[in-house]
């Protein structure tokens, strides 16, 4: 049900990365589509139950990329679609959450205001609430991605031992991949990519990325309990959350392999080394799993990484301030490469 | 013989540029790879020839591009790969030839002198000269480039006029495409493009697109014969020829609809573009298409234009000096606006 266009997103080496990194990196690119992240792949399920079973209109609460996703699968099946987001929303999120013809409702505050509004418009109105990470189809979607790795991961040396690499890949190309970096926001990709890596590639490590300035689900997986926080301070709007939910932790306490925080220079860090050495313009919660490799170099020495790269919906203007900015990740490079 | 890491690669209509050029955009991105640009589709045919039957050692002459593929696909199946640049090249690509394993080699000169020299080190050495445009593999690799856009038209509308879209695409997509725009250097790619599109999808318009900077090739299309320049003047490295190969317009004259000549101010506007509204970075070259948009509205109004991403070298400090230029685009946006 999910529209090919999100499917089969492109997987490849990026070696270009790979000196300021101190392993083997590739890349999973989930922004070459029409709505610049892998949200549509669970909005995709979501609106075509509709368009089948449900009510024809549906509410729910995004920092942008799910209501951007949200509206564009809505629209192609006839759904009256409301996105419930921050005012201090990233910009170019809502105008395209607008311009794929979503009504679009703004509160005055955080994420975490934004699902309690959504929620209370779903009562209200009698229509369908869409819960990211908690409703299954928003999981279910994210685990294509799971789905593509590990075949892509078959590709290089079958589970059968019967290895189906042609000449090329058997010479040049890298082993298979034994980490997979997810960004860590409601746990909706964590929990999908996670649950189809540990049943089908289970020596696999699937590590959450998380910032430091948003680090409740990562704090409640270590502690193996809910742990909220006040507030939110980091530039990954995406994954900015602060109520993690009760169902998704216990998913991501049977899947996930660890759950880590990075600092904000680094995410900067990763955005900046993505656009000099891999040629792309990513979000911050894109480029977490950077973040992460910059920050525990040895934990990844000699190890072959695929990271998620899972949205490029930026303002433009707030992107060029990051990466045009200091120095940063100078004292970070340099300790790599020593 | 191609990696499929080289193959289907994303093709997606892209709403976001569509206010600012009057028409249905997709775009067909193929930097999303090992080597940044759609190259290594025909070199990856000319190494497992080689790799079966031929000699293990080869050279070309290349602005870049096609050394980066070549030195991929040459070391995946242990060959010897030489690669001939004019040291004025992008340093990156430049910098990439060498990390992929070839010996590089710098003339004083321009890409023309590239070839020369190139031409001469296989004559000498008595190893394969590849020849961008002339050899058919070269065409070949791009022509599967042609063959997914058909592939995907079909998806749309198939020829057996049995409608193969699902409930989102009726819905919700694009029609099918009417034109491509392709960049138009040696010509590789207009010509195996272009073949393809004439062959199984006629009415489909194929439009070339060449700085003005750079107007060999199109100057001989127009003329029907051979026209040189004493010089090139673009920043888009990665077309600017001055001698068309005479087998090489043959085959434009018979599958290409026009060849059109953009202006630098255009190629920058298209670059800022592809940055600002889809989050692309791309190398000049791989700009061209929306130039000709932008200096052509009329001729694309209410169609739906599919432009060929075909690479994403740049050097990153020229890069942010094209985009982050003064407003170039200015006056023409205004106009196209109007």
């Amino acid at each position: 049900v999910i529209d090919p266009v999100f499917l089969d997103s492109p997987l490849y080496r990026c070696e270009a990365l790979e000196p300021g990194l101190g392993c083997a990196v590739s890349i999973k690119l989930e922004t070459a589509n029409p709505v610049r992240s892998f949200k549509a792949r669970g909005t995709e399920v979501i609106a075509s139950l509709l368009a089948e079973h449900g009510p024809r209109a549906v509410v729910c609460a995004s920092a942008g990329n799910l209501g951007q996703a949200l509206a564009w699968s809505g629209r192609g099946r006839g759904l009256d679609v409301t996105v419930v987001a921050s005012r201090f929303a990233t910009a170019a999120k809502l105008e395209r959450i607008r311009a794929f013809g979503a009504r679009l409702e703004l509160v005055d505050g955080d994420h975490e205001l934004a699902r309690e509004r959504a929620a209370a418009i779903a009562r209200y109105d009698g229509i369908r609430l869409v819960e990211d990470s908690l409703d299954l189809e928003t999981c279910e979607g994210a685990a294509t991605i799971g789905l593509e790795l590990v075949e892509a991961r078959d590709g290089w040396d079958g589970p059968d031992g019967r290895d189906r690499r042609g000449p090329a890949q058997l010479v040049g190309a890298a082993p298979p991949f034994d980490a997979v970096l997810v960004a860590l926001g409601g746990g909706a990709l964590a929990t999908g990519v996670g649950h189809v890596l540990k049943e089908l590639a289970p020596g696999v490590e699937v590590i959450c990325v998380q910032p430091l300035g948003a680090p409740a689900l990562t704090r409640s997986w270590h502690q193996r309990r809910v742990v909220t926080t006040d507030s939110t301070d980091t530039i990954a709007d995406g994954v900015a959350g602060r109520y993690p939910i009760p169902a998704v932790l216990d998913d991501l306490l049977l899947v996930a392999d660890d759950a880590v925080l990075v600092r904000e220079a680094s995410i900067i860090a990763g955005m900046r080394m993505l656009l000099d050495h891999a040629g792309l313009v990513v979000e911050p919660s894109a480029a977490l799993g950077i973040a992460a490799i910059l920050e525990d170099p040895d934990r990844f020495a000699g190890r072959h990484v695929v990271t998620v790269v899972c949205g490029s919906n930026v303002d433009v203007d707030a992107y060029r301030r990051w990466v045009d900015a200091g120095p940063v990740p100078a004292v970070r490079n340099q300790e790599i490469r020593e």
